[in-house]
């Protein structure tokens, strides 16, 4: 396994195993490089390319097993394992994310929910009680956790993700719609639909 | 206003336009590309570049009115005007979509709500009324709807898509965990947040 694959390749793979997810759901065992490319729109080349990364995955001409590359992207991204997080915020968005259950379908397992209101501290949110904020770093350090989902207001997100960061978390997901500044050698991601939707009016006509 | 501006360059505008509501709210009336740069982890080389697609919106030295610029790049993207979007899916996702108060805050109106469930069809999804699935094409071409939204299980994404790009639909925002495929001319954005967090577990040591 080599160290070093570009960020670029590694944003790809989870939606190349997302793919093949779905072609072992509908009863295929084998897959290529073309199929793959028609269905996510995204060159052949660029995923042999990509995959070649691995060494060995393919052969030309035979295919890909895809329980074999489902397995090997599967240890590459470290998600053949169970990851617990922590989710800070239970308001609206907050509750969505607890409710949603393809987070622990597919190896994420929300274990504790935080939240600075004095109404919300004891109440439950889906099966999780919400704890106060105050206990958020100690609960981090004790239980090890490296990912958090932040989905407090703006105004707070900054807040929570220093919290977070000083507590020993190192990948957060970010609803909040802010951007985080955080430390090298810490993760973030955002999720915005908004953003989103705004990217595709630009190329809508009146 | 130039006909042509990069995709990508498109991509990064509405990351611009919400930092720039963000400074607006904390009281702000100018900033400059290295304000924004440190805010956003982007280059203040690259947003001037970015920018200087529009023309004339900043001066050397003098910074970028940010009531101006807002207001700029809200034309460009087309979010000065306000936008109808059909939902479809009225599940746990679904659901949570409804719920969500940030895309009208935001100028996208969610109108109505579809889904195929004889046991949902009639009931109420927030302020939503359940319309039947069968409806979906003729209610998006008479109200002339460009944005659609699915939140439908994998299995039934791809023809939902094909049912509202039939019907007029030009942009999607699709919450189902697999790949679309669209003609020429129509958009789509995806919101998994399971791959931002298997982008991010790759970082993590064990």
């Amino acid at each position: 396994m080599p160290t070093e694959i570009p960020d670029i390749v590694i944003s790809r793979l989870p939606v190349y195993l997302r793919a093949l997810e779905r072609l072992t759901q509908e009863g295929q065992e084998v897959t290529s490089s073309h199929e793959l490319g028609r269905r996510l729109g995204i060159s052949s080349a660029q995923i042999r390319k990509d995959l070649s990364h691995f060494g060995g995955f393919g052969k030309q001409g035979t295919g890909y097993k895809i329980a074999f590359l489902k397995e090997q992207l599967r240890q590459v991204l470290k998600v053949e394992r169970e990851w617990n997080v922590v989710l800070v915020g239970a308001g609206d968005l907050g509750s969505a994310i607890a409710h949603y259950r393809g987070f622990s379908d597919r190896g994420f397992h929300i274990i504790s929910v935080f939240d600075n209101s004095a109404e919300k501290i004891g109440r439950k949110l889906s099966t999780y009680d919400i704890e106060p904020m105050s206990q958020l770093d100690e609960f981090v350090t004790e239980h090890d956790i490296r990912i958090a989902m932040i989905a407090v207001p703006a105004e707070h997100a900054q807040q929570v993700a220093d919290t977070l960061v000083k507590a020993g978390v190192k990948a957060i997901l970010n609803y909040a719609p802010i951007n985080l500044s955080v430390p090298e050698g810490v993760h973030v991601q955002y999720i915005d639909p908004v953003l989103h939707l705004q990217r595709m009016t630009y190329y809508l006509s009146e």
